[in-house]
């Protein structure tokens, strides 16, 4: 054969490999999946005619695309789950349906006989912990997985649920107070903070394909709160963050996911960092970002921090060094609590919240006029670990001068909405001193309500205001203008002294 | 010619090809649009530079790049047009400037000579309808075609309207009212139910290229409302969730079309829907869903629903089977109308809801002590069914033992909404029966417009916290929050007796 | 060498060049990036390691990828700096952290010897004009620039914010203002309008590598507020839209950018535009837009406006004819000023508004009763010239009739919202009049609240919403609602008369 021939063909495939094994990996991308268990084979058979959506938004999950095995050979800093071992029957395949639905059949109070095999229709952390036990523990000390007993067996808090979710009746020129239903608490705070989910029986199902099919009668569902009690009494939900079967890194990532719940009017944490420099960045350019690597490069793969790359994501430089480790302990990156019930306070130091009690024996993390209940709050020197932890965050971007100089603004600011508070919370005391307003319920008279609103909306809008950078909500939405406005009405109701 | 010379030709087509018919099929995509019409091309040639933004839009749409032969050649479920037959003459150009405003000159009245062509401005669904007829005869059915006369032949509705747009004098300390203008409303209620559009003449239009230009002097424009009455009688304007030039099914299909008019205070569907699961998966998601294909395959096109999934698309499964029919009469698949005027009731029967008369003889679908107008209302089969639809679709990715439940709960909160406005009403009607407030307008004075809050702000935002899971619209945004404090506001305003 | 082998390596090579230098024009996109001054080399390689997400920024931005030589280069309309003409030493190289940091070292009192460099920390305005005079002359005209003094020299309005972010103490029965932090100020409405940023001697800064680091100590900071007082004595902070280290016109030609300040309650600029058809738009199709393209044409690059493009921004044809020119000079298009202080009035002359002198000599636009300060503000002239060259834009995408109705309906409802606000001041003059209420301060009592909520929240919701077509906030949120609302709020606070 002709040299030069030879020469041509060489150049020629010197170009074309490339170009050729880029087209083989896409198409290897998009069609070798791992193999699936024969259980899930048999789960998807059916359940793609029945639920199409959902078979679908699993099949283009990491869970479908990669296997445990694989996942573990990956450099620590890369991988996404943190178990040393798994078992060996579930590496070698997808994590599948029954790979998820069929584990600790035992110890799951809703695992039912499903066309021949055991299912449990709940997937808990519990069962998650096989491959993410280290998520998954600190996930259960967080004050995410005590949502539900933070609010229902502390006796204040839960009395402010009733007396909200009061349904009324009018008769005979009387309001009458009807009782809070469970339905109503469902749908407002506990649809956040999670429901108990207990197993009452079995119920027959209709089904289109199968006619009845048997299912045990979940209470409480659905619901996907963070702090959920599940059937095998696990806490929380994985799904809260990340949601159904995409089981994504990149919604959790995604601010949107801690909008559903941390919203104003009471915790406006997403509507301050939309009018944040913060959330500026966001909006314009998450599009050119990468919300799914592992590890999250700062200036690589994202510009500006969601919430996740403050509150918990492994962050690393480009070069792959870590600026902060993952953490599912919510909060544990945070010094101050600024969510005030009813003055900000240090955080607390475990995740059941139910069990402080202030010096007045009542379970708030402040006294009525605003001392910490310090034994139940991390101390000094906690604290300051915890700003330093931050800072290291913020000086990826910024100069240390400028994120000094933020958290002392910080400081400062906080320090001013308790003032607010302290003085709203003065006026009221004065009316329930004065016996013009009935204190059995603190929570139920119009001044009352001013009060809470004072605290809950206006209070902590400036509060949160002050920590993400969104001045409009420390301004004129809720913040100054309505603490300014809202104690002058209280003051005008009572009629109390005044000076300029 | 050297045999190892032609194979390495060979080889290097054989890679080449796809590249090179690629780029083809891009400039095709590109260029290759079809023929225009001579009457569409004069209106090109001189708008392009008058307009050039709007004749862009249309050169990107859809319109401009398919015939509507071409597109009556798709399979059935693939069709983005209803029409069996079209005029030959429109068959094969483009649907151009001309085709559509060159439509049924002889039934509009603001056709007017153009340069030598017979033009109308205003495009109305009619004009639509010659290719699209399914569409325009189920828009003509529905509440939203009617949006005019719902509201301006409601003597109670209109009433409510006329109050809130009544611009005030203070003179010699009296406060007067002067007045609702046309001006006010259309800038109101009627910039989205519509306006009715009438030619008044004609007028000059200075232009800078063309000197003065005579057009068609018309009332109460702009206005792209969903109940616009238009020249030439018909209801509606297309372009309302069909904007401008491209007339996109993509825009139609994203919330933030529906958002412009469905949102909060008194209609918080995009407001819930934000801070709703699906919300979140949508603001995550969205831009790896395609918006634009036809049919609309769930899992393959899109993860979570937007408003048109649920409320008006065709809706299949990746294998092209119909979950759902496409439907423009909007609200045909809904069995509860939780748009509370005051109190939830089935929907209505017809999209005329100004004939409903209660059991006060008053044009309202439920009575003043919350009894449905039952006559004028879908019946109980109809609602099951209607339920029953919609629970299909849900179950194209939840179980439906999720389905049922989520819409056991539903009802359960719009039952104790409907009681905390019962209650509210009864307050109101002892204060109008003690002759403290005045009944003779019922929404004018302070307690009156607290009542209004309950079931136009409160109550609405607690039923559709429920119907589209976004607990923070139950809870202290307005919703449970809200109707308890205004409740215990319009109680203390009146002192009536109260217990707990 | 054969002939036919020379031909096949010719055809070889016709495919593949194109795709070659494509690949080789990728790589020289990310690789071949303009050399940096050595200053700036050193700069890069200790602050990647300390800020690696800032460094990372700048990388990524055009400052680093083309020369001020090659940018000088481009044609006119293409260009994206003003100046003619650019030191030579600052020509050759990017633009990197000591082309900017290092510049005017002189003037600036921020100038600091920094590892035997003189560094500067603030880049201003002054600073940016070496490339960029002619946005930074007009910048500096416009009331952004003066936006401290526009409100600290202000009596009347520095009043305002001095009251509302008066903190408060209850003691004795007795609540006490104690007064009014420049803390509270900078967070509040100093955090948009800007601080005055002052250097207090130096101090250490501990840092992870280099142990303790000598920095001026700069007061108000951080700040990116539009009218910041810097240490050179100039106005403004480009990063206020072009934020942090990309610089980038994509950012700022994004509502959110403007979304920052321009939001509800008192100027919902922001969330008019997201219930508008012009937001439903960009929301719908914004991935699809070209948000980096200079100069910027309507149609080609996007198809509704954003802020920028009404506001700011050059925009074309596709063709590349200019339809407006870019002004840095915010404000200049407009000739109404529809944030209603407290009435709408033409537009100040200058950007300096608190030498404005009503007729009763307080700095107000307006008169209590409305009438315009006019030596101060634009004449009829003027205005009629603004609002046909704003009509101008409108044409590029609507019928000329279209955009003088728009206008038309505006000014209506503008007049409208000027007679509430009137009816309310009516109201409160009254309530002053009788000693019912104190107008030492008449900003601080209930009554006066319910005034100020009247055109600095409601009035301008309903001005905004007619100027950009959001028909929501002129009806129930805020807008007529509102007005009307707390009119009769007013109205019965201090009984006076009432006619219907």
């Amino acid at each position: 054969m002709n040299r030069w021939l030879r020469l041509s063909l060489i150049v020629t495939a010197a170009f074309f490999v490339p170009v050729v094994m880029a087209a083989a990996q896409t198409m290897k991308k998009a069609s070798a999946l791992p193999a699936v268990s024969p259980e899930t084979a048999a789960c998807v058979e059916c359940h793609t005619l029945l639920n199409p959506g959902l078979v679908e938004d699993w099949k283009k999950s990491r869970h479908a695309r990669v296997t445990p095995r694989d996942a573990l050979g990956k450099p620590t800093i890369q991988r996404r789950l943190s178990a040393e071992k798994i078992a060996p029957g579930l590496q070698g395949v997808a994590v599948g349906c029954y790979e998820c639905h069929g584990l600790n059949p035992s110890s799951q109070r809703d695992t039912f006989e499903h066309f021949g095999t055991k299912i449990n229709t709940i997937v808990s952390p519990r069962d998650c912990s096989t491959c993410h036990p280290v998520e998954a523990d600190q996930y259960a000390r967080s004050k995410k997985a005590f949502a539900i007993p933070n609010l229902e067996k502390n006796a204040v808090y839960s009395l402010l649920v009733s007396t909200v979710t009061n349904t009324k009746s009018f008769k005979n020129g009387v309001l009458t107070g009807v009782g809070s239903s469970s339905n109503a608490k469902n749908e407002t705070c506990y649809a956040c903070h999670g429901t108990e989910v207990k197993v009452k029986g079995m119920k027959k199902v209709s089904t289109a394909m199968l006619g009845d099919v048997e299912m045990p009668n979940l209470t409480n569902m659905p619901n996907q709160g963070v702090g959920r009690i599940n059937p095998d009494g696990s806490l929380g939900s994985c799904a809260a963050c990340h949601p159904r079967h995409s089981f994504s890194i990149e919604v959790a990532r995604k601010p949107y996911t801690c909008a559903q719940c941390h919203v104003e009017p009471d915790v406006p944490a997403w509507n301050v960092y939309k009018e944040s420099k913060h959330g500026n960045i966001f909006f314009s350019k998450e599009r050119a970002w990468d919300f799914d690597a592992v590890p999250w490069a700062v200036g690589r793969d994202f510009s500006a921090p969601t919430c996740a790359a403050c509150h918990m994501s492994l962050v690393t430089t480009p070069d792959g060094d870590a600026i902060r480790q993952r953490s599912h302990d919510f909060g544990d990156r945070l010094w101050l609590r600024i969510f005030g019930l009813v003055y900000s306070h240090p955080q607390p130091k475990a995740g059941s919240t139910w069990v402080i009690r202030n010096k007045e024996n009542l379970p708030l993390p402040t006294a009525f006029t605003g001392e910490p209940a310090s034994g139940f709050l991390i101390d000094k020197k906690e604290q300051q670990e915890r700003r330093a932890g931050m800072e290291r965050l913020c000086v990826a971007c910024h100069g240390s001068n400028w994120a000094g100089a933020h958290f002392d603004k910080f400081h400062a600011t906080v320090r001013e909405a308790d003032a607010m508070v302290l003085a709203s919370t003065g006026v009221m005391s004065e009316a329930w001193g004065r016996k013009l307003v009935d204190n059995a319920n603190p929570f139920d008279e119009v001044l009352e309500q001013k009060w809470v609103t004072q605290w809950l909306v206006n209070a902590n809008s400036l509060r949160y205001s002050s920590a993400m950078g969104g001045p409009d909500h420390a301004t004129f939405k809720h913040g100054w203008w309505g603490l300014t406005k809202t104690l002058e009405e209280m003051r005008e109701f009572l009629k109390v002294g005044k000076e300029k």
